[in-house]
């Protein structure tokens, strides 16, 4: 996404104490005293204009929620929609969210071992070119990341548009031996899903027909452990 | 697919004793003694017309191969592509092919435990309707009867035209439990696997431009065993 650079941005962001934090390393670890409280994190990598992470924290007072980009004018934009979406729904102050400007190639500089429960990746790049294959953010690389941070009931949300994104990524997924659940290949069929938080991206391609793929993985023993229980009930 | 019933068809079959398998049941653990040797067994469920196994039949002689389809007419024109297809590569009798009539519902009654080690699923019908979806060829209680009937190095390979079918089997997969290796969601975009043999289905549609998916199910311990050692070379 090209972005205009307006002037004065870091500015902006340091104002915002209470919502946007721009040295997280200093949080790792003590996510729960910064919340206040040891409700479940989840956070979102590529928040883009953070219409997501918002609406979910909006949505559910009950858990944490963490939107993280590199791009400080994406994490302005962030703020400005975090507080619109809580004026609009008559809230107060997002106390359960914040909004991190940070590189995720180091994510576990962010994180201690255990720390979030949840990790969002919403139509991340693709980065089609194979030999850029290893910046996907589902490359096993990061997966071994993301799994030393998501605790015992950890999984993984993901969504895209790509379709060869999300080919790659369930290969990445299976060879990591990781269990997947409620995979779709055309998320917005009719009479599915509807309430399912929508990203900027994905209401425009919904306009346009684009088909929106989906899956979970499971992470965490624990998650893993309840989906096969909920499975065998089910038989 | 609608059928012309030609006259006469069970007789032309019972007259080839050395391809066609009309009382497969009696087979059930002898298959090794059939076949004369104790190579690999590879079984399509619904052949259809029977190209695909008569070519990797064909093209494999360190392999057996045995198509199944419930149609009487359709193992009729299979035992007719299965000679032609042999005569056109200037080979003798296809001594590694059997064909058989037989409705794979009860495909237990017909091999032993572990006596095969692969099974194709190729184009099979998607049962689009929900109330219809036990009877699909990766259901889960389809999978549990392959499951016994496949080797140590067992193995499905599964391809097909239908993004439903296709998404609905990926979660049949991974609900069970079972690794999933090679997922393809556009197996002919440019450049990749020219090397498998096509249906008769898949040809058409290739030539129509519509995508076809495929992965590959790991079900025994040493071809999941294999893979993970060939994935840490990878690493």
């Amino acid at each position: 996404m090209r972005l205009r650079r307006r002037q004065g941005t870091m500015e902006v962001l340091k104002d915002l104490t209470d919502l946007v934090v721009l040295d997280p390393k200093n949080n790792k670890g003590k996510w729960n005293k910064i919340f206040g409280n040891d409700r479940p994190i989840y956070v979102e990598l590529g928040m883009g204009k953070g219409k997501f992470i918002s609406e979910m924290s909006s949505r559910n007072a009950d858990v944490n929620y963490i939107g993280i980009d590199m791009y400080d004018e994406l994490v302005r934009k962030a703020s400005d929609k975090a507080f619109e979406i809580r004026e609009a729904a008559g809230q107060g102050k997002p106390e359960n969210l914040r909004l991190v400007l940070f590189n995720i190639e180091h994510i576990e500089e962010v994180f201690a071992p255990q720390e979030i429960e949840r990790i969002f990746l919403n139509f991340s790049d693709p980065w089609p070119k194979k030999r850029h294959g290893f910046r996907r953010l589902t490359h096993p690389r990061f997966l071994q990341r993301y799994q030393q941070i998501l605790n015992k009931r950890g999984e993984i949300h993901f969504k895209t548009d790509s379709r060869s994104l999300f080919e790659f990524s369930l290969n990445s997924f299976a060879d990591m031996g990781l269990r997947m659940r409620n995979i779709s290949l055309d998320l917005h069929a009719e009479g599915r899903r509807e309430d399912l938080v929508m990203t900027e991206y994905e209401s425009k391609f919904a306009d346009q027909g684009i088909n929106i793929h989906r899956c979970e993985v499971l992470i965490g023993e624990a998650s893993l452990q309840e989906h096969v229980e909920h499975l065998a009930k089910s038989l």
